[in-house]
């Protein structure tokens, strides 16, 4: 066996944050993401694979495992051809300055791993989420990001705090507001988006400066948008803006 | 028991494709989604419901039953307050006008689900899909249309031969083409979006008169977009210059 029974415990333990947090440790599936993460500094503490990788350097040889025995280890119904555990790297000091998207208490994990797969082709590489808000090193989360992840920090922290003291504008998507298509967007704010129930918090809400919205064509049924989607067609309309 | 076993063996079939083919129906959850649908035509079959509703005309009165046997009915990890068997109504003839979504090959309930809330959204309302396109009227992708789909018409054919003989530009969205922010839009167009994994397919690709693309970051080490973020970015770029 390439692998201990301690070993398949610990890393199907990696499905839970707080196991996460424990071991300090998340697990990425697949060639093209691993390779992501090494390129982005992330150290591998192992990698197992049915594949024998080429050109990777300054790191331990995989594990060559049956597709079996990957299909034993992976969290996917259709295993990849590799799966490694990443320590968590901390991300260091909360930015202050250039776009940065806030996220209040977003919940679905694949929401949050489209919107940072979003956010980093439109080269928004920091994003400041509600303590709230679904983990970003949760397997589904990692998986949607398509190893965008690894190019984008994304902070936890007391989100009304972070609002009160910033010294930027903070654009909120609401059902009303200035329409997006017109108002002027600079190329340095706060883009906050909410819960995909719930919207934005009262409170929260409160520390915008600016509120937006997406126009809705008039025979419309849809009350809202996806949160992924709200938050894509923001981050288009910075971006556009700025070229 | 307010239902027998044969209605509750019935409704679990509808989530298979081969059944709600096979009987004409499909299964909506949640009163605002079940009010959308009756509201655009829809005919319920059967209502099931933890909550006496107001206002509803015309139909037969629901059945009351209780959370627990709502559970038992649902195929949502959280029930909803109520659960309805609609027949399904055929889309008609296909359209030749206006603005039309055409998908090739999507596969992921969520994405197609996402897709009709987002085209209803921007006043799109005819969906064109290559038969190997995941079901409208599978339970994942009516959850995630938030009632969108009793709005838009989803019509499922030979995509190939819909985009030969249509006569109106095609265009499609890939990784290289003529820069989204800069070209000009028309009124009436089809908007191709492709597979999650492989885009839109060679063959298809040659019917389109238009290549477009949605402009990426420098630094981004995404190499592509979500299909559902990639179809809400060219729906609002087209919404937007129709204002």
């Amino acid at each position: 066996m390439p692998f201990t029974k301690a070993e398949l415990k610990f890393i199907k333990q990696l499905q839970q944050k707080k196991y996460r947090k424990q071991y300090g440790a998340f697990v990425v599936e697949g060639w093209k993401s691993i390779r992501d993460f090494i390129k982005a500094g992330y150290k591998p503490q192992k990698i197992y694979t049915t594949l024998k990788p080429a050109g990777l350097q300054n790191i331990e040889p995989p594990e060559i495992v049956t597709p079996k025995q990957l299909k034993q280890l992976s969290f996917l119904q259709h295993p990849k051809d590799a799966l490694a555990v990443f320590k968590i790297k901390h991300p260091g000091i909360i930015p202050d300055k250039g776009l940065i998207l806030a996220l209040d208490d977003l919940q679905d994990p694949g929401n949050l791993g489209t919107i940072i797969r979003t956010a980093d082709w439109f080269g928004v590489r920091n994003i400041v989420c509600s303590q709230n808000t679904v983990d970003c090193y949760n397997p589904k989360v990692v998986q949607a990001t398509m190893g965008a992840l690894a190019n984008v920090s994304v902070f936890y922290t007391d989100l009304h705090k972070f609002l009160t003291y910033i010294d930027l504008p903070v654009y909120g998507t609401f059902l009303s507001g200035e329409n997006i298509y017109r108002c002027t967007l600079p190329e340095e704010a706060v883009i906050l988006t909410g819960n995909e129930g719930n919207g934005i918090k009262d409170e929260i809400a409160r520390l915008t400066t600016h509120r937006i919205h997406i126009p809705k064509d008039r025979g419309a049924i849809a009350e809202s948008l996806n949160a992924s989607i709200a938050a894509a067609i923001v981050l288009n309309e910075f971006y556009r803006r700025s070229k």
